[in-house]
């Protein structure tokens, strides 16, 4: 288990070393890529060799953020750090070669699984940026509008643009700060939060007239076949939280989407709830798991035979509530 | 034309007021009814007596903000304040009797068209939440949780939380310090920004179904008549920003959705357009008018053709920029 460690001391160890290479979790959201853009961007300004380890999984709208950031096969370092990574099976493929060789790991997540030799965990951060902010602001980095944009990116997205509870008072005072700066914001906002391709649009299109509701309405759930997807050309990014989209329908307290996988009949289920339903108790009845708002597990076809059998366990979490 | 006066100065003629009542807009919005519950109970915690004049049109949403504080018959004021109101016929039916009487104004809209005695105009705020922060500041207010609520619900709505273009530094710090203050913002973001009605549901759901793409698929758009609204039971809550969704889709500079109204064959036009399409030019061509980026007009039916006209002089625009 890692040595949990301060603020203080995950400085000490950037400051000691002289080359340093990040990883990102594997399918890299905003928080991962932003906060390993910013800290590597503020060790470079501290006169740092500092690289962040590509990853494979990365998609068109963060890759920019990392630009001039991958490290090259010959890249010299002498500390490994894990950025928002919480556990080692979200390491990459090729990023796996350094599952045993994390020395430091920067998280929020409460369900770190302390792999690294050291641990700077902040559970109630809304992001792992909100770390990264407060580690550069004690390591005296002075910050660029590269480095703002970054954790702008890391914040905005893990709070939702600042609409989900894990916001904090932290996650607002960075933003003020980095449009003050002079951070062209919107753009980022329209990406991330507004556009939608036109197969996500057919996509959601598809999945409401799919929507099927429990007799008390408190259920929502839809399926959607491979087939299709490929008909259309949609890719995992189109797909992206979908399920959260049942939860918007006034009275809905647990909505459940499935999606065939690529290569099987098996669906890919993700269940979403309100509070006090526990997705996490949904999905375990199918060997899955997760957090109390938010699981997933992967059930068998036919994908309306599926639907109907998490709806019948979801129906039991909510008469257990 | 009103004065315009500064912060100081409007902060001056509130502290030699003894009896102040407060106007809201027509179609009260929570920056409106957000700015006048902070300012009224800003002022009663200076000891004042302070009046929201009732607005008959505040929904059920919003109205929890103003419960103790709607001015009764007998309300004795003497400063008429407008909060957030532009010009004269935003006054709503009850509250034209002051249409010459407003002795002060506080504002952020720049078409705000000085009625007013005197105005105090911040054009670049996101909302007259920030105004009316700025003014309690002054004034020596004490915050508590209420006015926290009333200026996070105003400053949030009137930047789509902290995701429109028009976001400030200040529109950010508010909301820290609202957090910081205890506030819990979540049901409020889930009020304003997540919950959908059934009724509003199925309305997104026939209108991405009833939605008609130009060739280039820059313009989108779709109708929808009043016998299926009244079908459903659709209020004008449920039909707000539509046309927004329209903008969502990548690809789409003009969006345009066609309602009919209540008692006509007539339907009312919302256009909607991104950078540098300028809906309220092509709102015009039908006797509309509006801003650059959101106009609306009202047309004949046939639902079918009025959309073609609208769809023809939205090429149009679209060809001259």
């Amino acid at each position: 288990m890692a040595e949990t460690i301060d603020l203080l001391t995950a400085a000490r160890r950037l400051t000691a070393a002289e080359g340093v290479l990040l990883l990102t979790h594997r399918r890299p959201d905003g928080d991962t890529v932003g906060s390993a853009a910013a800290l590597c961007r503020g060790l470079r300004r501290l006169g740092k060799a500092a690289w962040v380890f590509p990853n494979e999984d990365l998609t068109p709208r963060l890759a920019f953020l990392l630009e001039d950031l991958l490290a090259p096969p010959a890249a010299q370092y002498d500390l490994v750090a894990a950025v928002d990574l919480a556990d080692i099976p979200l390491l990459t493929t090729s990023a796996a070669q350094f599952a045993k060789k994390v020395d430091l790991c920067l998280d929020h997540h409460p369900s770190n699984t302390g792999y690294a030799a050291e641990l700077l965990l902040y559970p109630k951060a809304a992001a792992t940026g909100e770390v990264i902010y407060q580690l550069l602001r004690l390591l005296g980095v002075s910050f660029d509008l590269k480095i703002w944009e970054a954790l702008y990116i890391a914040v905005a997205t893990d709070t939702g643009c600042f609409r989900f509870s894990n916001t904090t008072p932290l996650s607002h005072r960075i933003a003020a700060e980095a449009l003050e700066a002079g951070l062209d914001f919107h753009p980022h906002n329209r990406t991330f939060f507004e556009k939608k391709s036109k197969t996500r649009f057919l996509i959601e299109k598809r999945m409401l007239d799919a929507m099927t509701f429990s007799s008390d309405g408190r259920i929502a759930a839809a399926w959607i076949e491979r087939d299709w997807l490929k008909e259309i050309g949609a890719t995992d990014d189109d797909l992206d939280n979908l399920s959260t989209l049942t939860m918007t329908i006034d009275g809905v307290d647990c909505g459940i989407i499935l999606t065939q996988e690529k290569t099987s009949s098996d669906y890919k289920v993700s269940v979403r709830t309100h509070m006090p339903a526990d997705a996490s108790r949904v999905c375990r009845e199918f060997g899955g798991g997760g957090h109390p708002r938010a699981a997933g597990c992967t059930v068998s076809g036919p994908g309306k035979q599926a639907m109907e059998k998490l709806m019948a366990a979801a129906q039991g979490e909510l008469a257990r509530c």
